[in-house]
């Protein structure tokens, strides 16, 4: 388990600078590692912490070796490095392949024999679990779901109906993939159902965190193409389509059948309307709304700045009569009186 | 299972045009159903595919019935048409009544002999579950709820306690019902929880969609009249009441003790505060707050649009001063150096 | 279980005002309570419905005290007293101490002999459940996670790994703590997985909502002190830490690595963006977005006022060139043509 660092260096091509050549046993902050750990310096924020580092070891930028106390591994870019090396010490909990007597399989399930399902498992009709797929306790997978091989639902993820999860997918407690889509039609003063025919295909690598919920298409799909990240509390409309390698963060929220490009990174608690496309490579800032399709690759915001609330207030009140303002300053500078609102 | 357009055309009593009458087996979309399938154009946004279509047949208004290359079925609302045939396409689960013997029911709890209560549930004391409910695996039932017949609680719903539950009501998975409200006094610089001694009342064939919480009430209950449409993720506060055929999208907020009125649509993302009432027949645009009593019908909105950050910095900055801008407009307009603020 | 009047004074050290002395079986509010039940008037928005009351005695300050039709208990903060009497009128579910057969313990987790562990219940290894601790149906309890003295997990409520809660903390169903945090790193347009290594360690008496997410820490531990109070549908990311005594509405978002002070109040669906750090006893309104750190106590504001939609779309059309409307002013004032823009 412990690493000299020159076995790191070696194991992941990085130049390790520095006399010494510690052993480290696990990985640690640059304000608290001791001196068996290894910490890393990415983020600017935290650069005024290296100087007082008692870690053992600092993966950072070339740029700032020179003022680390610590011998250092030297890496481009240092979140990556440091990403591979912390997996060498995750506890990878040791589970048998096998079905938990607890769990509930329908007869017509099919689950393969190197995959390992958890206690307290329903399994339904027409399911099919793929090679070395991890189901976590109290897990449900309903009627013609596949979970592809490599995948792992943690724990009390509920896969609904026809949903086809691709290899390495990881999805987090609490996630619902395959309800329902919001579908409604009001007829004679009351809602009708539309029926949600689709199912959720969703690519391989993707992940999705806790208790994020990605609805089953009307008709088609709804489709998460490979490598897609998604945080927690994460709502998915009905027939969204999500390009691969796009990451959203928690609690953002996706109308049905919005269309959103790869590698697009969309922020905290952001809203994307409806019946829109978002190309590739747009990057949308905390909840800001997306209300009309985005063409042009770039950084997208709405909203207005925090303020103390007293001074937030007076500003609010003007906002209401913005476009009044706007058509006195047009008045002001054209010499004559405001024209009266249309 | 497959129709004749002019079996549909019949039991759904709309006009057939054009001359074949094609056998239809399924539905699909204007751009992707082949000739076997019924596609629909409600949406102006998908006019454009009308033409292209190689749907065996689509449901459309008659004015736009000409420009259609496959035959029609006229509906004076296509969506509530296509609704209605498409259910005929659903596959039904066949759920036999029982409970499965890996459910645990408490032993004065009463479960109907045509409901059925599905694998790893569990039914707490005196619980009520009536003729043909569905109560789908990893559900848990509290004490003292009620589920009415016919209502489908699909996988993993939690009813805490105090649940009454109307007929034909549907939940979806993850959605919690009957939690303590957020009532917490401060005493002496620590909180203490003020008691949640109401319930949850939720009238006929309302919706509940997946992870959505509704709290129990603190002294009387919550309330959802009939038919009202909750989507995913969203949070119901005690002491809320919510009107019939209300319908909100995903991730609403609504703070406790808020009443909102009858065949109100509340856009995904918007927030409710507590304590105020929304008369009949609001709308409320996505991701707006509402802070205060709204008394007439209408369409309400808050928030800035979406813009490339670049500009929506600059424009946010200014905002922060806005009182003092619109200042300096009257002070220009009158002729007279800017007042100072208050 | 009933009570006199006077039995409540003496117990709670309240003022009695009014002749009689009713017998008191439970509580209500003033709009509908009957003349055995006691109601309360602590927000002054209730005033008006003192003079109607038919409660058989009201809790409320000295101030109100002539204004009641009915026997009073005279209190400093209504609201608390009312809470703290309220819990005598609180259904106790008897549960008795032990393991439900259902559940599936692994054979290294502790569970205390006064704890008990409901149906369908999973604990994984090395998991230690304390004294008096109860673990309602459907929960999952990960591998290393410490469930304290007398905590409470109401239902299918999830530790994932390294969780550990101190003592009376109550925890709502579909929570779920100490999933991976959101770590990633793009790596040559993919995305890798950043290992979290970390825990979360909640302090005493917090209580956590119906579908709340609390990650766990990168390398180091997501921290809740003492008394924090969370609501439902909460993103708390990893690293975070919440000082004691700070209260957060529902469906607020906390992204990794904030630091929020003590005494804080966090309303409805606000967001806090990550690596900042807030300061003891701020209040944000709800809906707002943080996204720099807060130095000073107050209260803190963002957004717009809501409007009908027809006059907000006006408004929010000028927002966008707020910035060229403040150069126009500055150069009105100036009395020289607009600047044009950087």
């Amino acid at each position: 388990m412990p690493f000299r660092l020159s076995q790191l260096a070696a194991r992941f091509d990085l130049e390790r600078r520095g006399e010494s050549d510690p052993e480290i046993d696990g990985v640690g902050t640059l304000a608290n590692a001791g001196p068996t750990r290894l910490a890393f310096l990415a983020n600017p924020l935290y650069r005024d912490q290296l100087a007082g580092t008692a870690a053992g070891a600092v993966v950072l930028r070339a740029a700032d070796a020179d003022r680390s106390p610590s011998p250092c591994l030297v890496a481009k870019d240092p979140y990556v490095a440091f990403a591979k090396i912390a997996a060498l010490f995750e506890p990878a909990p040791a589970l048998a392949a096998g079905v938990h007597p607890s769990a509930v399989v329908a007869p017509d399930a099919v689950v393969s024999p190197t995959a390992s399902v958890g206690p307290l498992v329903s399994i339904g009709a027409r399911a099919r679990i793929e090679a070395g797929a991890i189901i976590g306790p109290g897990c449900v997978i309903g009627e013609d779901c596949v979970v592809g091989a490599g995948s792992e639902l943690v724990a009390r993820v509920t896969l609904v109906t026809r949903v086809r999860l691709g290899q390495r997918v990881h999805i987090h407690p609490g996630a619902v993939l395959g309800a329902d889509g919001f579908g409604l039609a009001m007829d004679g003063g009351r809602w009708i159902k539309v029926p949600q025919l689709g199912g959720v295909v969703v690519g391989d690598d993707c992940e999705i965190g806790a208790n994020t919920c990605i609805d089953r298409g009307a008709i088609e799909d709804t489709i998460l193409e490979e490598d897609v990240r998604l945080d927690n509390q994460i709502q998915v409309g009905h027939n969204v389509v999500i390009g691969a390698h796009t990451a959203m963060a928690g609690c953002v929220a996706v109308a049905g059948s919005a269309r959103i490009g790869r590698h697009c990174l969309i922020g905290g608690g952001a809203g994307i309307v409806g019946h829109i496309e978002i190309c590739d490579k747009v990057m949308v800032t905390a909840m800001s709304l997306v209300t009309h399709s985005i063409a042009v690759a770039g950084e997208y915001s709405s909203g207005t700045p925090i303020q103390p609330s007293r001074e937030w207030r007076r500003n609010a009140a003007r906002y209401k009569h913005l476009d009044e303002l706007a058509r006195k300053i047009a008045a002001i500078e054209a010499g004559r009186p405001p024209k009266a609102k249309d």
